[in-house]
């Protein structure tokens, strides 16, 4: 299936998404959600893939919605496509459409990391915090912008984003609106580091072959379900159990003793377990609403 | 209404409200508990009003709770305007004062903004937590010293400080009751920024105005709303429900249609909804117990 | 009761734990679960225990899970002792050993302070997060090693690790297994502060002497059960109900009328509240599982 909006490939373990209307500064459309999802959906079916960078052609990482439709853009009679098209809530409200990217890069089995070339704003950000690390160059910028539009914080980013940059910061950025550079997002803790431009790709890539070489997959995929729907376990008992079901699915399984073994032999690890097959049912998942 | 202890003056469209028991330090009394919950309502209930700075008079913020009843100031028998007055739990068990108060905070449909002119301890900073941006003089102290006092943590501060500074460094202030410096609160993330005395009103007016130059009445009241309350939202599907019916109530209203028409346009935004009249009724809230 | 593979000892208020297999790195064993367990139950049962600092013997501070058993080290069928014995969850399934010493340090009624005097890989590190403080020696490694040997982040750390560092921290360290340096460590907000090596235990002491001279014993034991099961708490009204309760119980004693009668008259406080026998039933407590 090739892409209209989005560039896929896969090389050496890492699969790369570029947003890709650089024309438009990579703006969000309908088509772009779509190809996102169904590229989600082959990087988790993929065995190849071990990591996933997401970055953007041209001078934007993602410029927010496509505002095409002018002052209706967010009417959901005249925009149905800004939301997610037919798909409602049970109750019949459509969708906001970045919150079915956003929750769908959250439950991914494969680390992910937005490595932010330009701006990102509106949905270009929120889209981009269930993302395990954020990387940014110095040109990037970036901005809640919701409440200048008359609109609302999307994108599950009112979940999102108190939690990773603290509720202070995240009021400040989605009252006010402001657009801000990397260097504010990095203070804030929305990115992790920020590099010159020609940098921004190459420590992506390093971070992905960090993962990729040295790292069981199923555990990985295991671990990043843990950690993200852990979020929502409501106490460490329930991370006890969820560990404890998963450390007797794996522990007797042939990546733990490769793990060991080969550390205990001092030589790089051969995992055997493959993500698509071995994934244990005891890995937790968040309840799909 | 007049107040007795605290000043309230509404320009420009910024509430101000200062403690004003300069001569006690500010020191927290029921009074001026009640002139706070008082305040609080006139500015949801005033459009006027875009956000809200907190500051003190005289030489500090406010020194904690009155002492002047000495050895029984917090003994319910004693007491009874140091909890809640007649403001019972429905056990009978008599609310914690400060507690009413951050909660007020915490629901309030304006954006708040503490300025720390001096020292803030105990009721005198926890009471703060619920604000969205606190900005520290060079002079302001602080101090969790319940501990020190043979009490607990109160105002709701257990369940607001380890999520604003983290549960390390929230159990490091509150099991020391050590009072600590401006640097150390900035250090600890308490506070966004420390400023020489003479900015430190003009630095929170300036936010203030950030928001209510550029932005709309009623999304920011509603994305206050969606990420306060949603710190306690199960999981990011139960924001990208909130955010749905909102972004389906607000996409087609006049402050969406004139936030895109206006960007486009390159010119400021006139919004034409009102908090009082236009807040829809999906923007959620906590469960109040 | 004397212990094999860790230390215990009680001076001035203060007990210390050290991990004590220096020939092993203090690698984590069944012993060494059980020796922790009975040491935490002896500190919650000794009013001369104000505050416990946890380091280890040697050059290390633990090595993570002993893996002398290689290859099936956490398998269920070979290794029961990595689990914890005979302790199962209710549907027969092996509990997790090092979640178990992980929630006994979360229920402490004492502050635990870390302090890292060199590696802490694996378990070794892991069990750590509930503690309230951790400080490092400039010779600390840290490690979330659980990817390289083919098993999951465990110790319910996939709920601890996100609240402490963040999630974005969190899974980049799990999701690559790397080792990385007490700096990197004091950057991600997981330690406090790094210190040369011989000021550490200093360091760690000086704060257990701010707590032990300066507080309420059954003030501490109720914040810290507040602040780190608030962490649990739905919403900041559930926090309300609790801290109403405690103010309640607590506010007429003993330590209350102290507390505020020195401060008034400038002398330190003798507190006369004991932990074994005053703490009040209003404190709360995470649902044990």
């Amino acid at each position: 299936m090739p892409y209209e909006e989005i560039e896929y490939e896969v090389a050496d373990g890492i699969a790369t998404i570029t947003l890709n209307r650089p024309d438009h500064m990579n703006a969000y459309t309908f088509t772009m959600r779509n190809e996102m999802l169904d590229a989600f959906d082959r990087i988790d079916a993929d065995d190849a893939v071990r990591a996933v960078v997401v970055t953007g052609a041209g001078r934007a990482f993602c410029a927010g919605a496509d505002l095409s439709t002018g002052g209706g853009t967010f009417d959901r009679e005249q925009s149905k496509e800004m939301f997610a098209g037919d798909d409602l809530l049970e109750d019949g409200t459509p969708r906001d459409g970045g919150g079915t990217v956003a929750l769908r890069v959250a439950r991914c089995l494969k680390p992910v990391i937005g490595a932010f070339n330009g701006a990102a704003v509106g949905v270009g950000v929120t889209m981009t915090l269930p993302m395990d690390v954020r990387l940014a160059s110095e040109k990037a910028k970036f901005g809640f912008v919701f409440a200048r539009r008359g609109i609302v914080t999307e994108a599950a980013s009112s979940w999102f984003l108190p939690r990773i940059v603290g509720i202070s910061q995240a009021m400040e950025w989605a009252a006010t609106g402001r657009v801000f550079t990397a260097d504010e997002a990095l203070a804030g803790r929305l990115v992790s580091r920020v590099l010159p431009p020609d940098e921004l790709l190459p420590a992506a890539y390093a971070l992905a072959r960090e993962i990729a070489d040295n790292t069981s997959a199923v555990s990985v995929a295991a671990i990043r379900r843990l950690m993200w729907s852990g979020l929502s376990a409501p106490s460490p008992w329930d991370a006890h159990i969820a560990d404890s079901r998963l450390m007797a699915a794996l522990g007797g399984a042939g990546d733990a003793a490769e793990g060991v073994t080969s550390f205990l032999e001092k030589r790089p690890a051969e995992f055997p377990l493959k993500v698509t097959e071995d994934l244990p049912p005891e890995v937790p998942d968040w309840p799909v609403r």
